[in-house]
């Protein structure tokens, strides 16, 4: 007898039918003897119809009817679902992101989760109902107002919710079996990991893994709250994300997996001043501009010109608008130009055995010169190592670093094969 | 400078180009110097869709459940109907019945207003904001969770937000111009009512006119709120139901219009002993099965049997159920049998100068006996004069009282005819 959380994601209450599907797992949970609170995302394409509709409406919505609107998704997905848990026989209550007491501050759109407060989920459970919560959403604890949390919102939730019930477990529902080694799509030999470490997680998501979003990671790295990410198509067991013990570390390989991401941009600032201040303007400038800088680099100056080249990369949608944010302080800061490419990869190493086991970048670099990858730029954390090459390069780059690290299922291993082969991703 | 509460029904904000028309009224009645508070119902066929999808789900959606999920439908059209007044440059804030203050009982489905503590919506005002508010819903002051108020709910949180706002007026917008002294596809040559007594309006939406709920009139009356039934498609004025001072009455025609029903159906229980107790036996039957009776008429017995035979209508939704329950207690009763006929129709007549005016039944039953309508049942108020005839006369029946108490819009009178005329319904 526990209490587990469960998060179901937009596409697995896509229509009626798999909403009834999830309401069946919902009651097995239950039946096996669990309490069991579900977190529940919108349906399908339900948020992206009601953004539509704003935009025939207003040209900028202001961002409290926004979070109004939208949040109306989830209300109809937990609706729904209590209805599917009803159908089948067990006690069933949906609540708001606010009656379940997920307060926040009152940034709309992007909203943090400052308190939760869960006093009415924990007496639906007392009478033994299962609970049903909307993802995504919160009250403002200044104004009172409804919110969103923005992007993983979702799963965020599932998590502060499972910290602050002291759940046994939260339950991730997603399309995929898990985290695995590699995208599948690339590496077809990628392996599902079976328990990672939070900081590798991290390291993962931050890297361009899609599976789970960084801030819900963090929450559960705080909370510490052990997040079992699974498929909601298969009963296999997925993968867990979990604090790992330096005994258990012993056990784990050193290395995670490899990660990539083609969503961002490089842009290189040319001949900006070399001295003090000038780096800090450029960042100044893009700061102000809400643009998130990923990886940067700056050349050593040409003793000739007294001149240097920064480059840093950026989300492809931020592209413009730090183009122009730069465009407009040519002048003032007195760099030469900019250069703008797309066309780049970012490929990362993750792993929390690097720390003690110094010959792990040797071996990266090999792999990649091996592969033919040319490496434009390149930066590291204690746990990763990530380089930005040609986009048209990310390909090789992950298969050779994944079979340099013996990251491949083994093609003997059967069982491994029946459990892991052909899902895909 | 007035506060006007307007409300907005699901066929008037049913696509964005519509709710961008609605939103410039609502700011020219803000920029007229007006404090506005607007209530909206759902979008067009919303309620419908979010009800098929419940059913896709389960078979008997728990109430609470339903209300959840249908009370989504005004979030999503009272967030975009804000967005488009906000993209006029005005500043719109909405709100949820609960954040309203729009407080109920518990019966979910049909909940009834039992509080109205709108201190959101008045500092919403009071800081120069347009509040939008969805109609038809609320939360239970015992156990906080969100209804619904079932049928006409909108039209009843207008009236009910008025009164505690204290507002000048309550503006009801529909799709036609207002109330007419006869439905106009019936009778080309109904006049628009000016200005109606609420007993009257009560007398009318019970007898079959489907413009306001009784429940909202009678609201409006023991609050004593003015009304005003307007087209939100033209700017012409529609009609005031108000409370109409004894001086006023004198200037009031002595007939209000004329009603008619044809959703009902007429059951007639046979051979019923004729002793105490045998008619109430019957009608605690039917209150057991929850059908509301309408007109009920009781035949003279016949002295050679000692048996009498009782007829009533019921809406024709309820039929069946009727039967079914009359059926099961047949026995214990003792009567012969039941006839159900559909093919039957209420025509009523409404006026409070009735109760000053002896001369009207004489009128009326003249009127009906010309037109060759042959009389079922009757059945009288202070105010009103109804009866059941077959459903193909009742076009005949309205005409002929219509003519009859001399309603009709007068052919010479052009400006009349230039409002009223040729809008229909």
């Amino acid at each position: 007898m526990g209490l587990v959380v469960q998060k179901y994601g937009g596409s697995s209450v896509a229509d009626a039918e798999r909403i009834k599907r999830v309401a069946e797992r919902i009651v097995a949970t239950r039946k096996a003897g669990n309490d069991v609170v579900v977190v529940v995302s919108a349906m399908g394409d339900t948020t992206d119809e009601l953004l539509d509709l704003a935009k025939q409406v207003a040209i900028l919505p202001p961002p409290r009817e926004l979070d109004m609107l939208l949040t109306s998704g989830e209300r109809i997905s937990m609706a729904l679902l209590a209805m599917a848990v009803a159908n089948l026989g067990l006690q069933a209550r949906s609540f708001t992101g606010s009656q379940a007491g997920v307060v926040t501050d009152s940034t709309h759109g992007r909203a943090r989760i400052i308190d939760v407060t869960p006093g009415r989920i924990r007496s639906a459970l007392d009478e033994g109902s299962v609970a049903i919560v909307a993802g995504f959403q919160g009250v403002s604890q200044d104004t009172k107002d409804i919110t969103t949390l923005g992007r993983g919102g979702s799963d965020t939730t599932a998590v502060a919710l499972a910290a602050a019930l002291g759940a046994d477990i939260c339950e991730i529902y997603t399309d995929v079996d898990g985290v695995f080694t590699a995208d599948p799509r690339i590496v077809p030999t990628a392996r599902k990991i079976q328990k990672i470490a939070y900081e590798e997680m991290l390291e993962l998501a931050a890297s361009g893994a899609k599976i789970l979003h960084l801030r819900c990671v963090e929450y559960a790295r705080r909370s510490n709250m052990p997040i079992h990410v699974r498929s909601s198509f298969s009963q296999h067991e997925g993968t867990y994300v979990t604090r790992i013990t330096p005994e258990e570390a012993v056990e784990q390989p050193i290395i995670a997996g490899v990660a990539h991401d083609v969503s961002e941009a490089k842009i290189t600032v040319v001949g900006v001043p070399d001295k003090p201040g000038e780096a800090a303007a450029i960042f100044r400038v893009l700061a102000d501009a809400e643009i998130n800088l990923d990886m940067i680099v700056q050349n050593v100056s040409a003793a000739s010109t007294g001149r240097t080249d920064i480059s840093f990369t950026v989300p492809i949608a931020d592209g413009q608008t730090a183009l122009t944010a730069l465009a407009k302080a040519k002048a003032s800061i007195g760099f030469d130009s900019t250069l703008y490419d797309e066309h780049v990869g970012k490929v990362s190493l993750v792993g929390a055995g690097m720390k003690s086991h110094p010959g792990v970048s040797a071996q990266f670099f090999e792999a990649l010169a091996e592969a033919g990858v040319n490496v434009e730029v390149i930066s590291t954390s204690e746990i990763r190592i990530s380089v930005v090459c040609r986009d048209s390069d990310v390909p090789a780059a992950v298969r050779a670093l994944h079979t340099k690290f013996d990251l491949d299922i083994d093609p003997d291993d059967d069982a491994a094969a029946v459990v892991y082969g052909g899902t895909g991703r």
